[in-house]
């Protein structure tokens, strides 16, 4: 019944820790292309579904009537560093709807990326709701709130017509009901709702290819796909893994990191989707099982092969820059079928 | 074979995340009090054995020739959170053998307590290895090699005179032989052996207790325990699992985290020593085990039981403020023998 360890961590060749995990990876008919652990159990994809979370935004026609750039659709997308850049963007868009950090509910946390929240301490300023990794997002639900006319005091209540377009959204996409008895909060305040990852996979192989989606889901599923591929760095940052991944691959992959050891994405090319959940939770375990997948999944030349190495047997380093240890993926992982 | 689940997540009701692990406890003859999971297996104690560490230092007679007080002991066994007055302690233990910081050679990072690193970007300051959690450690091996008049600069290296004699004192107090083939490099750069959960338990038994140990080091011994109990703060910090344990509970508990999932520690009452391993280095459940295991083999009162129930069943806030979970110790470990 317990998960297969999927990634070991090493130190001076001992393995240190093991992480547990489940994998599934479908086709857009939901045809099963690889099922590791358990599929079936839901689980809070958590940040990993902002991309089906921004579907509404589009096929609503409020990124238009907001006249959203690709970049901005991408931070829609993005769990951002909160670098200056990112900071910049989520105000433009709260602009764009004559909003400004006020309207924002996601709360305020220092900048993920060290260097941004050093230079802002060191300029006396402090973390805003704009510097949180989710304020694109929730800029995003702001522009759908107003054009749907609700009121945007409220965008993160589950009954809000926000919350519910995007719970309409992933029931349909996905396949799977959400039930209120398996909602949680998420970091940011807006709810999230438990998903086997099998439906997950399921949600980006359709997202990822059009197929089962009516016509103007699956083009607003194209742009923000197409804004994500032209855009990595505003889906997450400098020194990121979703942002490093993407500026490889291209349209050929589509990474999203989600907390709680969550990956998704999908091989647009292969036509696939995939989910990942680590069990305990743990973020760079989730990172080893998407690198494994992409070598797995996604045509490469040798070059990006060789690029990608990294992210599937990271080395670690102390504070000294010492090599101290890596990750690896386990046999288990690795000759999965 | 798989350790048992010891600690799960919640979020919504919902198990989001569950941690596995190890955990022995153990009287100052090695009995078995409880011994959940694989006990056996050798596993990286990292930071959790500072105050093993530390014996050298008081046993050569180091300590007194540089008169340290009780804090700067207790800094020596800690995992500080570079808040000023640790910065300060570390620097004046590396005043009294005429060092500085440029003596120390466990690498710079920001304080791991983050008002503390926002003011010193808000200064125009940057970290330095004084800021580094293991900074007193450091300085206290700085001090046992001028007292070994041992060369300073190569203190870290595994046959050096200082961990040299690291070494052979966790090999006699641990009952275990430490073997270079599951030596690693630690983050601060110095080795860390691996030593199975229960001869860790073993020498926190016999440190909390004095049994079985030669007089010096039983005085040495008595020494760091009693440094520990009356500056709990300075073995971590504002905020710190092990700092508010210690302050609740003075010299009934000593509690010491390492990195990885990792937490050891004694009962002097009892006269048990304890040591825990999460399998997937997650030090969230090495929390909470450590905290049941309080509650069951320390003497508590009624308040100091209450007051124990926020680190057995920790909440979960989101940046909001929000409760959007919890973390409970499982069945397998409350009910366990």
């Amino acid at each position: 019944m317990s998960n297969p360890i999927l990634v070991e961590v090493l130190r001076g060749g001992v393995v240190e820790s093991r992480h547990r995990g489940a994998v599934a990876v479908v086709d857009a008919d939901g045809g099963a292309m690889l099922a590791l652990g358990d599929v079936d159990r839901p689980v809070f994809p958590r940040s990993a579904v902002k991309v089906l979370q921004a579907l509404p935004l589009l096929e609503t026609g409020a990124a238009d009537r907001f006249a959203l750039t690709d970049a901005q659709l991408a931070l829609a997308c993005a769990s951002h560093n909160g670098e200056p850049d990112h900071v910049a963007s989520a105000q433009a868009v709260l602009a764009r709807a004559g909003l400004d950090v006020t309207a924002l509910r996601c709360g305020a946390h220092p900048p993920i990326h060290q260097p941004s929240a050093a230079a802002l301490y060191r300029a006396g300023a402090v973390p805003t709701a704009l510097h949180n990794n989710c304020s694109g997002k929730h800029a995003g639900f702001l522009c759908l709130a107003c054009a749907l006319e609700a009121d945007p005091r409220s965008y993160v209540e589950p009954d809000h017509p926000v919350q519910r377009a995007v719970k309409a959204t992933i029931e349909s996409i996905s396949g799977f009901a959400l039930a209120d008895e398996r909602r949680g909060v998420d970091g940011c305040s807006v709810p999230t709702w438990a998903v086997p990852l099998k439906n997950l996979a399921l949600a980006f192989a359709r997202v990822g290819s059009g197929v089962g989606l009516a016509p103007e889901r699956a083009k607003a599923a194209a742009r923000l796909r197409a804004a994500c591929a032209a855009y990595p760095w505003h889906v997450a940052g400098t020194g990121r893994f979703c942002t490093e991944v993407m500026q490889l691959l291209g349209a050929r992959a589509f990474v999203k990191v989600g907390a709680e050891g969550v990956y998704c994405g999908m091989f647009p090319q292969a036509g696939f989707g995939f989910a990942v959940k680590c069990d305990d939770g743990g973020a760079r375990a989730a990172e080893v099982v998407t690198a494994v997948l992409i070598t797995r999944f996604c045509a490469l030349g040798e070059a990006e092969r060789a690029a990608l190495e990294r992210f599937v047997r990271p080395t670690l380093r102390n504070w000294n820059g010492i090599t101290v240890g890596s990750l690896r993926p386990t046999e288990a992982l690795v000759a999965a079928h």
